[in-house]
């Protein structure tokens, strides 16, 4: 098992990052031809997701509709300072983990996967943590 | 790691197929005693889900509600000639990979939960990657 | 891989119950210094959750917002003797299960991340399955 981490610092409260790129980037350096690729983000208000990257408004639609499910000003118990119950909420949903296949030296996503980050409570410096084995 | 592929046609634009007993049949043929199946659909308008398929109506509930929460007819910006902007939101909601254990050379589910292909925006032909590793 | 399973008893019909460090202990017990936890509960109408445990409002944020996005007494068509098609729809929301990382012996999740199996139609005795393999 070798394990990286990527540092992706957000720049808005609600925003999805397409970090696909950056994690095909350790897995090629790993050296690994066939394995599994270990995502996850240590965090409880982030996340990540698989969607569509071609049109960029597929992760806005996503991250848009979750605030009409879960908005900012529904009702919530917990009011910590930052005021981001909704965040934890959306969190839950989404998951902060997923694992993919490796071939060939390279994440095997498929034509449309891509993977982000989603930031639910930025801007932040957020880590994604990467786990690569053989299987 | 041994890497298999299925192909699953779909019927109908939204709809849940159990695969459970394809998935469960390619773990008895790989002759791993012990170990994981990792589970991967390489597309964005269709998931996978885990539940009951003893009522399939189950299921059924899960698609609808799944549709009352996220409407074709809602809010989106993705206005792609396929006009399925709510079955890229549903996917990101159930996700399209899951991981089971294997023991005694075949899935290991406990008594109730089957594995689902869902179909949300068909219908059309679905992959579904299987990666059968020993853990 | 090592298989493990924990019994947790619930006490309501709907409860969010940190496990983390009774899975922690399964890990540290195991004696892998690293690779990965995979957690399964083998339920539907149970799940699997990872958010904040500082403040305990947040997992109640996390129920209480399921179910007024899922309600109990929402239009379903499964309609066992337990009344309990919310539960089966929540549960595929929320997943059941999840893979985590093992460094230096332990669990590594982050400052913030917990586990919380999430019963949802309780109370009843469930079954948490623990696989740990060294990646």
């Amino acid at each position: 098992m070798q394990f990286h981490e990527l540092t992706i610092p957000t720049s808005e409260r609600r925003q999805a990052i397409d970090v696909t790129d950056r994690i095909d980037a350790v897995v090629a350096d790993s050296g690994t031809a066939e394995g599994l690729c270990h995502i996850y983000v240590p965090h409880v208000t982030a996340a990540l997701a698989v969607n569509e990257a071609k049109d960029p408004l597929v992760m806005i639609d996503v991250l848009d509709h979750l605030a009409r499910l879960v908005p900012a000003d529904g009702e919530y118990r917990h009011r910590c300072q930052d005021d981001n119950a909704d965040a934890h909420v959306q969190a839950a949903l989404l998951g902060n983990q997923r694992t993919f296949f490796i071939r060939n030296g390279r994440l095997w996503l498929g034509t449309y996967p891509r993977i982000f980050l989603c930031e639910l409570d930025g801007p932040r410096r957020r880590q994604v943590w990467i786990g690569i084995s053989r299987g």
